[in-house]
């Protein structure tokens, strides 16, 4: 064979998965590649979930040291166990009773790479031919993107922004059929920022057991909420209702680098045990990678010695800046909340196309937006399937949040259609 | 619906995959599950190859500091780009360029999350459907469950034995049909210990390129050789066949729990990005997990300045190791090498059940060897297709291993024929 004509066998395996959505770092890039270079004031990152750079959000020290006692103590530099180190399942386990009518066991917890990857088991556990989940709408894409990977079909419910971002627990029944086998439910929300009641879980619980399916229980972004709505795990009804519930360190301690979740089966019956979601769990993480053995090690100094005043400091600075969220948006006519955020680090804002004289749709708004502002937010009908609105990060330094929102209002003016 | 009758509709997926194979932790499992509580004397731990644990395979203090520094900085407790933080894959690409030929970029280096997820990675990258990949025998059975969870047929060609565990490079040629993609080649060699010679590891990329398909280099042992064959990475034949090269700093420094691995396209022609190989990789970053960002952070400065004495250390004490071990199996009249270790921590040694009573196979050997001497090692038939041979690991302190082979050599004479 010549070099040049050499025939190859390989090719690569993109696009063999059914419509894997697009993820939300791309649909940032698409944004993001507006930039221009030549303005000279800083960019407003409004995008991410991810506050870690700012100061006001510096993660706790007690945290830091914890993982530096752990590598110095060159007990966790070898391989953890499949299932993650005992002393960190314990921890985790004390950790999320505090909230609980039931004891989880340390059994129960499973050591992830961050929430992603306790989605990307808990996906892999329930994926059998033909079945489907049910997912929400708008929600966070990378259940869409696992689902795809693992031939699992997906139907969405509608959040109702009327009802606070309820789920649409009708729609829920409608959608759902013998070949369903889990709702996702994330709370508190990523993109609305509501936080449900605990008598709102109590009817998720009541519709998921009627229809005979379990519940996903996505908290990563769990107790840090600072409305008038408390945080109540979803695992308050596995009695009702068998759920995984999925969370990490990552939001609460601000460390979303640091790749540290976990996966629970929050089931008091032993219902999960029962239909080998359990084996098929521990059977996944065989086959995969797990957080590094000292982040792991250091999880129940972190856990138990966190101080109080570090999370009061985080929660008395979101609802500040929810706040001026909240009342920056309320300035640009062309902008609405349905809600005001009362959890999370987000807000899912309605965007009125008619005011505008030359913006297309929500896209074209974020991509101009970042041409001319240097502003940066998340363009929510290809991100969420919310067509005309947009997602607004809050977590950052109130001064920059109030300079972003004031890059806003200047961009509406400009492009406000005359009367 | 009553509650005992209660109809889930959920159900685990293990077992819906091809014939995944049985993990090197369970096949542990199965021999650990024999030592008995009450023998006074330290447990033997020749069965994973995690040396961590003992003093003298300490990791550097370089390395434990780079991490420090890169934690305290608070520049990596954000996420990371999914293909890796630049500094780190520049670091990355500038070290393997010290062994090559020609320059990798560090657009050609992707970040894992252990050796283990670049494996993940490179097979998710590469199966489609009805499509073989061709595994060493004996090998690494991580590859063998991934390929399963991929509905990757696997095909086995075999290391000779007489030959220091050379590829048969004819049962290659002979395997392989217009479905294959790939072949897999583990240097420095587990579970062998073998390390493969500049001029072989050029027949097996010219075998590749005559059936058009690329390699998959594993040298996460790459640099630990301690005998006459100097370790030469696969990627020097780059130009002949598009080489995907997996590594990792877990065994060279000793820190298989910090989970910082490399996936690399060594592919100066540009071959597996033209094939989609390279848009498939990166992909799959996007809906997975990936190291720490603050261990990435460290990685410039421990590649950068981890001094030869380090290594040099770690080498003598594995080439000592090798030796120790070497000795004393060929005091015990049941067990031979093929070959001296040159390499990784590992060799095979093969059993003679004929010499002894009352054992009937490497698993029942394992078992009673583990009940009576409370020593691990690896039964190679259930692990590695490998019938009547064991692994062992002698990366061990040195009295720790002669106290091994020790009392194998006790168990062996206790269960001798007589004659």
């Amino acid at each position: 064979m010549e070099n040049g004509s050499k025939q190859w066998r390989f090719q690569g395996s993109k696009g063999l998965n059914p419509a894997s959505a697009i993820s939300l770092r791309a649909v940032l890039e698409l944004v993001i590649g507006n930039l221009r270079k030549d303005d000279p004031r800083p960019i407003i990152p409004l995008g991410n979930g991810d506050p870690s750079q700012f100061p006001c959000f510096r993660t706790s020290t007690i945290a830091e040291d914890a993982i530096v006692d752990a590598l110095h103590s060159a007990k966790y530099n070898g391989y953890a166990p499949p299932l993650g180190v005992p002393s960190a399942r314990r921890a985790i386990a004390d950790y999320l009773n505090l909230d609980l009518p039931y004891k989880l066991s340390p059994d129960d917890i499973y050591l992830a790479s961050g929430c992603v990857q306790a989605i990307e088991v808990a996906l892999a556990a329930i994926a059998r031919p033909s079945t489907n989940i049910l997912l929400p709408r708008p929600g966070f894409t990378f259940y869409e993107s696992r689902a795809a990977h693992n031939h699992l079909q997906v139907r969405h419910f509608n959040l109702l922004p009327d009802k606070g971002w309820e789920v649409d627990l009708d729609a829920v029944e409608a959608l759902a059929d013998e070949k369903t086998v889990a709702m996702v439910i994330i709370n508190p929300g990523n993109p609305c920022g509501t936080v449900y009641s605990y008598e709102h879980l109590k009817r998720v619980a009541e519709t998921a057991r009627k229809l005979g399916i379990l519940v996903i229980a996505d908290e990563v972004y769990g107790h840090l909420t600072f409305g008038s709505t408390p945080f109540a795990p979803m695992a308050v009804f596995g009695s009702i209702v068998p759920v995984l519930t999925l969370g990490s360190i990552s939001k609460r301690w601000i460390v979303p680098g640091w790749r540290l979740g976990w996966l629970v089966t929050s089931d008091p019956k032993g219902i999960l045990r029962k239909s080998g979601i359990v084996d098929s769990i521990t059977d996944y993480l065989n086959i995969t990678t797990n957080p590094a053995t000292f982040i792991q090690g250091a999880v129940p100094h972190i856990l138990e010695n966190t101080k109080d005043d570090f999370f009061s400091k985080i929660i008395v600075t979101l609802r500040e800046a929810a706040e001026v969220c909240y009342n920056g948006i309320k300035e640009v006519p062309c902008l609405s909340c349905a809600k005001k955020p009362e959890g999370s680090m987000f807000v899912m804002v309605k965007l009125n196309i008619s005011l505008l004289e030359d913006i297309n749709d929500d896209m074209d708004f974020c991509k101009k937006l970042a041409k001319e502002e240097s502003v940066i937010i998340v363009p929510a009908g290809i991100a969420f399937g919310m067509k005309n609105w947009i997602r607004i990060t809050f977590a950052c330094e109130i001064s920059t949040l109030e300079e972003g929102l004031g890059r806003i209002k200047a961009f509406y003016q400009r492009h406000a259609k005359k009367q």
